[in-house]
């Protein structure tokens, strides 16, 4: 660790370098050549392995995936591979292995499985020399550099760029990820406003995320920062199946934060606040400014990011929130009780 | 509904009918017809979409598929078909859909989306008129007869009894659920123990559920039912992802509900379990002899049923548990506020 013992300083640190990170990675040429060698075998499907904060970048590729490639896509349960010693046949399978570190021991024995069963196998780490990393015919280097406190951050929102710049390569570029540092920028300027919020919260024992679409892995990321570093309970729903039961549990006990981007996954989101607000919940939404307008409080969104390049920086105030929120809760979020860096699930 | 206004009255009921509904199920031919007519198109991959109880009804049916039938399952997120319009070439594909009224438009123009796109499309409903059934090739019907309370519990474990039978079928037939019903009346006479567990409860706000494998999905259906009956915060986590992150909000004012089959899944969280008690955690188990006496308090399942068939017994003392924590919290269980049986999203 570093000499700064100050709590919140690792991860401060982390949260304010991400643009830096991303211009790294808008600078890399290694998508180009990724998604050429993916091309060339022409997968039918996709499977995606991850865990924790990886899981929810590999729900966000699941949805750029599915809309912009059109390739039907399933997220693995690493237990079928390991556990159950499963061989599916993965000819014409394209299976992605994404992991902060590279070093999960159940990731990486699903990835020895599918690349032994004929899929064509690609690792997305923080650490090309990992075991992960060396497992897998091919490797994307989220190139966030080493990520010190105990939840991840940067990592999250590399992977996600990462996902998105190859996805964006294989169907022949938009550029449109070019933007998103300086956006980021502006975003991470509104932590005053964050860190008030974060007072609001200071004695809740649990709350509620959601969204839907490309920004419903946006609100699962928030709930387990909010898990992790404040240990309140937080759940993340889709709001379509919010509506399938868990609505019950919301009253004005339970603060609801949604996630409200421009686009399809954003519309699709409108009905449910009403609800929400209708059933008394306190609602922060970080959306657009007529979701915001209907909330009891919110942060806006920069204007003109397609909605699927929303979520990397969604994000951003979650973070930040997790982040002060901790903090007034006494805890330090760079070592949470509990957790390691390094996850060994069997 | 009916002319008895006593609280609990229809959960009660269809919780007890549930083996009645099983005979139904173990006495029907369709799951052989059907059977012939998937393996006659030859899959090579599986796309489940549900959502709610029928979602957890899915996620077992993935590990039946991926582990018994070796194929490589994914599922749906109903959205990238309906609000982002995608038009995925599903040739090869077997598609189910699973819900309990047939009646939710997203699964329905999702399951229509995906015929066209060339998958073969089964639909598993308790309503062979629905408009779920009408749309695709196939149907499945769970043969639960009409569910009244609104929290799902006989059409639950019918969904996954059906999905059961017709992959076993489609394996050539282990006859091994026949024990079922019988084993279902041993495990609901132990109410009285669950009814004590539940005033266990009584003030909690939030809890946990865990369990790993073919488990899992008992372990989001009994925080999901938690949460519509009782209105805490019930969260479940694969005993792995719980490791990766959430870990840090257990504590001795967590309670922790563990699932533990006999089997690789429950051995798989045998590791968890001193973790928790590690971490002051007070711990209920429906699981093996073993892994009950190593936490606070348990139900121990009957003997020698396979793991792949153990959910379709274990969610039953957590629907009881559901059923006497909202009485003894003054609510009642059979129609809980801010829902609807048949939940409309788009």
């Amino acid at each position: 660790m570093t000499g700064d013992h100050t709590p919140a300083a690792l991860i401060d640190a982390e949260i304010r370098e991400q643009p830096a990170v991303w211009r790294r990675l808008l600078d890399s040429d290694q998508f180009a050549a990724l998604a050429g060698q993916i091309l060339d075998r022409r997968p039918r499907m996709v499977l995606l392995a991850a865990r924790g904060s990886s899981d929810h970048a590999a729900l966000y590729a699941k949805y750029l995936l599915e809309v912009i490639l059109e390739l039907p896509v399933g997220l693995v349960s690493p237990s079928t591979m390991t556990a159950y010693g499963a061989k599916p046949d993965l000819r014409d399978v394209l299976f992605f292995a994404i992991s902060q570190s590279g070093g999960s021991p159940d990731l990486v024995r699903s990835a020895q499985v599918a690349r032994s069963q004929g899929a064509l196998t690609v690792a997305v780490t923080n650490n090309p020399g990992s075991a992960l990393a060396e497992a897998t015919e091919l490797h994307a280097d989220v190139l966030a550099g080493r990520e010190l406190a105990v939840a991840a951050t940067k990592t999250y929102t590399a992977q996600l760029l990462a996902m998105y710049l190859l996805v964006d390569r294989m169907r022949g570029g938009s550029g449109a990820a070019a933007a998103l540092p300086d956006l980021a920028d502006e975003l991470l300027a509104r932590e005053p406003q964050v860190a008030e919020q974060a007072q609001r919260y200071r004695f809740a024992q649990r709350l509620v995320t959601t969204a839907r679409g490309y920004s419903y892995p946006t609100a699962r990321e928030a709930a387990l920062k909010l898990m992790e570093t404040s240990y309140l309970s937080a759940q993340a729903f889709s709001g379509a199946d919010l509506m399938h039961g868990p609505l019950a549990i919301i009253d004005a006990h339970v603060p609801v934060l949604v996630v409200v981007a421009d686009g399809p996954g954003g519309a699709a989101m409108r009905p449910v606040l009403p609800r929400l607000t209708g059933a008394g919940a306190d609602v922060f939404t970080v959306g657009t400014a007529d979701a915001v307008a209907e909330s009891t409080s919110g942060i806006i969104l920069p204007e003109g990011v397609p909605e699927e390049l929303s979520p990397v920086l969604e994000i951003l105030p979650f973070q930040q929130l997790a982040r002060h929120l901790a903090v007034a809760r006494g805890e330090n979020p760079d070592a949470p009780r509990g957790l390691r860096k390094v996850t060994e699930t069997t």
